[in-house]
């Protein structure tokens, strides 16, 4: 079992309208809501691909509720943590002409301390029973910067492997706790690391803590640098005509903790990254995989094996 | 007292965002919620101009709550009838740099035919004590589309007068009942009458039915055309800078409404009309009025008698 982790879980509401036009009024053609955040998209996948996930995080008020509920329609067990503040909402102007998305992000509710202890408790029990614990996203205000570590601890202590999804200092903070893996994309990479080259970056983040990193670069794939060798992996060009670019980084997740838990190689852990992250940016809604794409491009991901020189290794 | 009925009531959502970019991701730097939908901005001004009012219209689910408990905080008595589908909300991105408003209205939720009837007994009973009935904005699915004309009916009956504020064919079909005074603005006026000129609109709009019109020119003031006379009423040039331009109207039935209870004549109701959606368009929240704005301007709202020349009359 997988356990996904969203401290800033949200409400994602997805409005259609003709087009997007700053300072003018529309009128929205249907609106579509379901549980998001970038943890909750993993566990989405995970559900989806036939994987059995448990989901936690933060759920207040009467959004909150709402997040329930939809995770309940979807077949999905949560284990959210109740808080005091109403959990945030997302949303989401898909245009019709373009499918060109505008997205605002409300600002996460604040934990109290008390919150806090109650889901690394959540996160130490699901844990036991769990073979990986993802945790994705930023943190809520309330929460100590070093969450991802404490959690990353936890998990470990209780038997699972840790993976981390955040950016920047949420990431370097994590390092300390030796997650299993780290995903951030190129540009997080650099914010953590400071190197722009993401081949530098990751022999970083390993020297600082992390076993493994996978290095989204969006449209040309991923790097990966694991003990066991690293690689590049990616879908030749003109295959797909990317819809929603916002789930591919947690299809990609879903992907390596699905590896995890069923102890494939990396190199299939990342063929597969590739093929779910590439079957995400083709569906309009972040956690879903369009699973034509997914037939159509079996078999076509390339990879490649990487001779890393590193001197200061 | 003064009755506002809201058919098409709504959570408004104010999010802060630095500037509205099509195609990108917006961080929301705050968000405010409250109760919205024409009618209940109506109440708001009137509620803080000291005038005694009731809020009527349709709420369901966790939104219809939400509104329900903003009215609540905000001290307005409310008579909402309650409905299965759930209310909807209205985003509003607004931009730090510049004030530009972005605005995503969702669709009403549907309204039974219960419902419906609920709600006339709702406006029956609530203009028993009244002096003013206000009816303002869209029609959900599920409401007859001579919604207007009945409720104006209904009040009438029951001893008070009719204010509609309606779009088109909402409008036009409501005139058959007489409806003591419309307030379109030169748009709404052009839609209702198929003429451009809101001169000759107020007229078709009168031999109609309406028994004044009201029609509000943005800027420039407003027209009316009334059994007592007709007047243009504005504020001249360079007395403001206008916020949010979406309360005016609402601001303006607000004055229409107070000034029919009091029996304010004509030309005291137009100024008074000008002056508050002119202290309305520099608050940014729509229902608002800015009271610095008001006492600057006190005195300097101009009115001008028309004589109109009507040979089809």
């Amino acid at each position: 079992m997988i356990v996904t982790v969203t401290l800033n879980a949200a409400l994602d509401t997805s409005y259609a309208v003709p087009r997007v036009l700053p300072g003018t009024s529309h009128r929205v053609r249907t609106v579509e809501r379901r549980a998001g955040g970038k943890g909750i998209n993993v566990a989405r996948v995970l559900h989806a691909m036939g994987h059995p996930v448990r989901v936690t995080g933060f759920a207040g008020g009467a959004t909150g509720a709402a997040i329930r509920a939809d995770l309940a329609v979807a077949g999905m067990a949560d284990a959210l943590v109740p808080i005091a503040a109403e959990s945030r909402r997302t949303v989401s102007a898909v245009s019709d002409a373009t499918g060109e998305a505008t997205l605002f992000n409300e600002p996460g509710p604040p934990v109290s301390e008390l919150e806090w202890q109650r889901l690394v408790g959540s996160v130490r029990d699901l844990a036991l029973d769990a073979s990986v614990v993802v945790m994705s996203g930023s943190l809520p205000a309330g929460v100590p910067p070093d969450a991802y570590a404490s959690l990353v601890a936890v998990a470990q202590t209780a038997g699972a492997a840790a993976i981390v999804d955040a950016d920047g200092a949420m990431l370097r903070d994590a390092l300390p706790a030796r997650p299993d893996v780290v995903k951030p994309n190129a540009l997080e990479s650099a914010a953590a690391t400071g190197l722009d080259d993401p081949v530098a970056g990751a022999a970083w983040l390993r020297r600082h803590g992390a076993g493994a990193v996978v290095t989204t670069l969006g449209p040309d794939g991923l790097l990966a640098d694991t003990p066991e060798g690293a690689w590049r992996a990616w879908l030749p060009d003109g295959l797909l005509r990317p819809v929603n670019p916002t789930g591919a980084g947690d299809a990609c997740v879903a992907a390596i903790a699905a590896g995890l838990e069923a102890g494939w190689s990396w190199p299939v852990r990342l063929t597969t990254a590739v093929a779910w992250s590439a079957a995400a940016v083709v569906a309009p809604l972040a956690g879903d995989l369009e699973m034509g794409t997914l037939e159509g491009i079996a078999g076509r991901v390339r990879l490649e094996e990487q001779a890393l020189d590193r001197p200061d290794r």
